[in-house]
């Protein structure tokens, strides 16, 4: 990645690292705990994560722009460095189709609008505690449309990069949630397809 | 997978599906919140997800055995078939390195010891709300030492499969786990280059 572009991104991740924690109460993630009966009779207990009253099924975008493809930046306070690189990605709304929620959240968080969207997997996040089912979605073409539009205490920064600058990235650690990392499996079958 | 194998894997899933759930009370999950201020002055609240005391890192081990992948079937109550299909995976302990936790996982599970274990990723299982940092290994030439060992409440049958029959239960959407679907796209690497 050339040094100027570098700057710019380095900047936004210097911005959006915490630098302190005030403990709160939780509002948004619940649990519900079961115990189940198997087929053959056994019992187990299993906790289930709920994420505002939803299982937390989620959808991942890769958007390609300008032959480049589009990353976001975010603060993902839990981790190690403190902010995430990776797709767009949010979670489905009750009653929404998961291209519904790829469109919506692609526009809220970009303003981008594709030409076409093209579904190349689907799985569990987290098996064993919870039934969020992902999908992530290629996005083809993509033109700048609309602003962004985001929640009150939602922060992200987009940029765009080439496909080697975006394996650069992955390389050096920051996309390094399952999320975006499984989709970029993805693209790379893709850009060895085209 | 011929028409035997299929039989004995099928009559694994069969008697793993969940068939009862009864709400009782949460012990394992439970969640913090905080409200964060970042480098740049913005304030937002997240929530962590806490498993057990701890943050819910885990191992997940890709075992080869007779020029076979092991993989095991296990009750996963909260997916659409109620059983995951996949690689051993489990928690790191309280203090133990990642290498360790995959050697111990990787003997509860299936009683297998590998002559080598190759760290291949490291990822977020899900950075938007856990600090969870999972680990996936290669376990080469591995031998059947031990008996498995399991907790109370664990049920785990295990398998081998040839890698093709693996792609195949992939394919069927068997293993749907983002960690195992992340330990099979390094597999995937490892054979194209052996």
């Amino acid at each position: 990645m050339d040094i100027k572009k570098l700057k710019v991104f380095n900047k936004m991740i210097e911005e959006y690292k915490p630098c302190k924690f005030e403990k709160t109460d939780s509002s948004f993630i619940t649990t519900q705990a079961y115990q189940v009966t198997l087929n053959n009779g056994l019992k187990l207990k299993r906790e289930k994560i709920i994420k505002g009253n939803k299982d937390g099924s989620a959808v991942i975008i890769v958007p390609y722009i300008n032959n480049n493809v589009l990353l976001v930046i975010e603060p993902r306070v839990f981790t190690k460095l403190g902010v995430g690189v990776g797709f767009p990605a949010g979670y489905i709304e009750k009653g929404e189709d998961p291209y519904e929620a790829a469109l919506r959240e692609l526009k809220e968080e970009t303003g981008l609008v594709p030409s076409s969207l093209t579904l190349v997997d689907s799985f569990y996040q987290d098996e064993g505690c919870s039934g969020a089912y992902n999908h992530i979605f290629l996005a083809h073409d993509c033109k700048k449309a609309y602003e962004q539009d985001l929640d009150s205490d939602e922060y992200i920064k987009y940029m765009e990069f080439t496909f080697d600058e975006v394996l650069e990235l992955e390389k050096e650690g920051y996309i390094s949630g399952a999320n975006s990392k499984l989709a970029l499996t993805h693209a790379k079958v893709y850009k060895n397809e085209i």
